[in-house]
């Protein structure tokens, strides 16, 4: 089922670039439509809420604001070993993020000289879950428990209403569990409006976190700069790196975790053994009569379903770096020894018994990652994602009198002669 | 010069709203113009960008990369006393940026399972440089020395060639004291797309920084998920929180500081004097004949200039919470007692010898600071600006058959069966 490529000096290069070349663009007609709904809620607040909650969801509410009793009731709809694993995997989330805090620092200096660095935590911060048959209450505790563990104030959620205006119980249990502070039922474009610019019910916010369809994604792309937002998520992806000893069944299970995300998913296998890939083909289709979603997987493979055939993992890694994949398998014995070659990738997952799914519900580290190639320069969603920094500085007297024809000459020569003088009347006590 | 305002219960909030709602959008026709510069350099490499700086610059280029000569020819152009002072302040800028170093971390747990976080340097980066008559070496400084203390392998420069094909002498020097790879004449919009796209001469590169005219940052804003690009910066801001003992030669002088840069730069003194006020209003007329640029100062200050009269300091600061200033400074006794109240800002100045300028030029702290309210969540240009995050994690066959069922659980319920199986096969030793 996968595309085979062997890895010469002559292709590699225009291979790698293939491999990279999938960018999405937002279509203008979905953009102006967005661009409409977000416009109404800014100017008719709640009401717009109502409005637009009964144009898509088909549902009138009465109350926003999903009470206490709710919630309560949808721990009376889910089963406990869910309930169990799912505290088990906050435990794990929680303990890995707890690890990610930062301090600010100080330094002095002489003449009472010191300035530094702040680390402070966001005010508020506005969740979006989809709703409906999509619901994935993994990626509740993924996007809440950094920003709880930041210390943000405030924590927000969005979702969708189901056809009789309940929320999916699934989700309820988790953003109970994961700490949110309300939760509001709206979705789609104006939910994210709702965060951005705040209504009569639902306060604005600092940052928006969470996935959601292309109009929730258009819509967050749109807000952007009035509050801050995660990363606009690609298509999602695995890059498994095997050996002759990987099991062709573990390897086969793994692509096809991804594959069935989305048929725009890539699953790419780089391996040291044409014979692994041989009996991974094999495998690939003993299994995926077995899977639910047969249909995307064999779509999704058939268009982005790769094998590359490389001489030793080295290789195989320095591939890997040129597609900075969201996650990165390697499926070899120490796999340790390799992670320092690892340049660029969302989430690596080590050894022959730690599938990507480890990863996506319970081992602790985020599943949030980058995608399409940005593990470049972005990085897993953090706590620092739900931080920002201010520095601070104080100048005695007796510094700036030490330093301050340094800094006249330096704004001098960029022709700012007000910032010159700004350090000019405290040289000379106030006269210009 | 100042607009007065008097802080009431009443009118607080549209006030704050009022000094908040400045929001710039880009005209459709520059967005047009610069994606045909972007494709056309995408698609032509070199030859574009040698076209775009025949018709832009009016210079016809033998060689786009600055030679080595022409670097040390930059030396003997410039005066001693700038020399010293950009170093200085080059030493003062890494100690601090030092400090900012973040490491990665490892957990280890039963059953042999670790995790982590590695923290990687960016490969290469761009840093924009601005030519012509707005040449601001500071800003050299500023971009390049938090990317050489995160570890970047390569830091290339773009600057658009003056009318002799040169540039100017003070970038040259502060690009070799920054400690700056390549310097390449291309600037513009061309000069943004060859560091997106690469060219035959110039490398791609991972992450663009640096201030531009409109067109150098419509064009960052446009390549951006193509490459990491820094904050699109919205015009200056200055918030000076004084009491009735500051000088009002020292307020005056800083509130223009920050006034000279743009005509739709923010210059708010927040105080408790209204009698303070009135001898800043003075103190203004006294000092602005002495400045270079008055007539941006003056207009600035009439359309934006803004005085706000408070009952005590801690109100002036909520005040300044809710504008979220880029710099803010406390002029103070014992300004440090107060840090603690600021929630948002983006480089706080403390005290009465402590003027802006100095955290532009020579203190250490990062002069690239989020604006336009943007400090709620955003924060300094700073050396995590210039790494990424990757986490890892093993599971040994052991832990996985301890966790798996929870993993399974969690799984099915999100209806993502080919997850639950990738687990499934590691259980059942490859049997489906």
């Amino acid at each position: 089922m996968l595309n085979l490529m062997e890895i010469t000096k002559e292709n590699k290069e225009t291979l790698i670039k293939e491999l990279k070349g999938r960018v999405a663009e937002t279509e203008q007609e979905i953009i102006s439509n967005v661009n409409g709904i977000l416009s109404k809620v800014k100017s008719e607040g709640d009401k717009a809420l109502f409005d637009f909650t009964e144009a898509f969801d088909k549902i009138v509410l009465k109350n926003l604001e999903v009470s206490k009793d709710e919630i309560e009731e949808c721990f009376n709809k889910v089963e406990d070993d869910f309930i169990e694993a799912l505290e088990e995997a906050k435990a794990n989330i929680e303990a890995y993020h707890n690890k990610q805090k930062s301090n600010g620092f100080l330094m002095t200096k002489d003449k009472g000289v010191y300035l530094g660095q702040r680390v402070l935590p966001l005010e508020r911060v506005g969740v979006y879950v989809p709703g409906g048959t999509a619901a994935y209450p993994s990626s509740v505790l993924m996007n809440v428990i950094p920003a709880k563990v930041a210390g943000v104030d405030e924590i927000i959620m969005v979702t969708p209403p189901d056809k009789d205006g309940g929320i999916n119980p699934y989700i309820g249990v988790a953003a109970k569990i994961a700490g949110i502070d309300k939760i509001y039922k709206v979705g789609g474009a104006q939910g994210v409006a709702a965060l951005a610019y705040g209504t009569e019910t639902i306060q604005k916010v600092d940052k928006i976190v969470g996935p959601g369809n292309i109009f929730v994604a258009t819509a967050k792309k749109l807000v952007f700069g009035e509050v801050d937002i995660d990363m606009i998520a690609g298509p999602s992806e695995i890059l498994v790196i095997a050996d002759e000893k990987s099991d062709p069944s573990f390897v086969a299970a793994d692509l096809m975790s991804q594959a069935e995300h989305d048929r725009l998913a890539s699953s790419i296998l780089i391996t040291t053994s044409k014979d692994l890939y041989e009996k991974v083909e094999v495998e690939l289709e003993k299994q995926i009569n077995t899977l639910e979603r047969e249909e995307i997987i064999r779509a999704s493979l058939k268009d982005f379903g790769t094998a590359i055939i490389c001489a030793n993992i080295e290789e195989c890694i320095d591939i890997s770096n040129a597609i900075a994949p969201e996650h990165l398998e390697i499926m070899v014995d120490d796999p340790m020894q390799y992670l320092g070659m690892v340049r660029n990738a969302g989430s690596v997952f080590l050894g022959r018994y730690c599938p990507e799914p480890i990863g996506d519900y319970f081992g602790g580290t985020n599943h949030v990652l980058p995608t399409s190639g940005t593990a470049r320069f972005f990085s897993p969603l953090s706590v620092d994602s739900f931080i920002k920094k201010s520095s601070f500085i104080y100048y005695s007297k007796e510094a700036i009198e030490e330093n301050g024809e340094k800094i006249i000459t330096l704004a001098n020569k960029e022709g700012l002669t007000a910032h010159a003088n700004s350090v000019k009347v405290r040289l000379n006590h106030g006269r210009v």
